[in-house]
């Protein structure tokens, strides 16, 4: 499938999660099964072309993408989660969101000094979480040669942020006037 | 990798969430490539032959199993989720916790009338989260022929009261004593 054609399979939801904003909801495009393919397909070339040697998705929509992709390469899979959600000790990042503030965690044993670890979301919107993540696994000791996104809505300026510390940012498809 | 090896993967962390309890971990599992992709491949394998034309996968890791076993066989995949995080309408099902009360929510529109979709989920212990996840599917106009499951917790019975809605299960390993 083209990227025009998987770009059709994301609906376009109005208004959420407020008002005014354009949601562009990929359970459409996950919910066709060769449209989804068709998109890990995409993200596990450019993982692939990175030389990465694991891949680190975002809970939750991002281990959708994250986990089909390193699966698909035989690599580890690290998931990235919200606060509380690890049973072990973890290492974490706060950062700020347009209101109020999160934080990741991640196991820091799940990465080996050195270790070239990819990013994997489904979309790319301002950067902050991306940038969190890439903070993140920098911390525990990583480098993050590539952040693969299905979806960039380039407005936000997340791609120019990433690219900015250093990750090669990659994304199928992009909504313009966002 | 043989089920005793993948099972070797997982990482047992003592009183977590909550004090006596052995909580099961999948990040070191998932954090093994070899490990991750072989759990896959055994995921896949009992969806494939269940006949199912879907995979649905709970949030969050389920969807870690979920969308990489859907990706591998090119199905739809349909995210079941907590509330509030779909931006369409959505159905629900209300469930008990041993403490309190949850919520599955999806979107009615992702399942075809008369569709067979699989379960997919890292762990299976009571039962109460799945047996919810079939009946909304059910709700939503799907048949429910398989749930397949990396961890099963026997001696919580969730493989019985699953059974007993017309669900086969399966899973790739079993911790007993839980």
């Amino acid at each position: 499938m083209t990227p025009a054609e998987l770009k059709a399979l994301v609906r376009t939801v109005p208004d959420f999660p407020k008002s005014g904003i354009q949601f562009r909801d990929i359970t459409t495009l996950v919910g066709h099964g060769e449209g989804f393919r068709a998109s890990v397909d995409w993200l596990v070339e450019r993982v692939a072309d990175s030389g990465a040697q694991a891949i680190a998705g975002m809970e939750a929509r991002g281990f959708i993408f994250g986990a089909a992709s390193a699966s698909a390469l035989g690599l580890p899979f690290i998931p990235i989660r919200k606060p509380g959600k690890l049973p072990i000790a973890t290492i974490g990042v706060d950062y700020a969101l347009e209101y109020g503030a999160d934080r990741l965690e991640m196991d820091p044993t799940s990465v080996a000094a050195g270790q070239q670890v990819a990013i994997v979301d489904d979309l790319l919107a301002t950067g902050g979480t991306a940038c969190a993540a890439a903070e993140l696994l920098r911390k525990a000791g990583a480098s993050v040669p590539v952040a693969a996104f299905v979806i960039d809505l380039p407005d936000l300026g997340g791609a120019k942020r990433l690219e900015a510390t250093g990750v090669q940012v990659r994304s199928l498809m992009e909504f313009e006037g966002d």
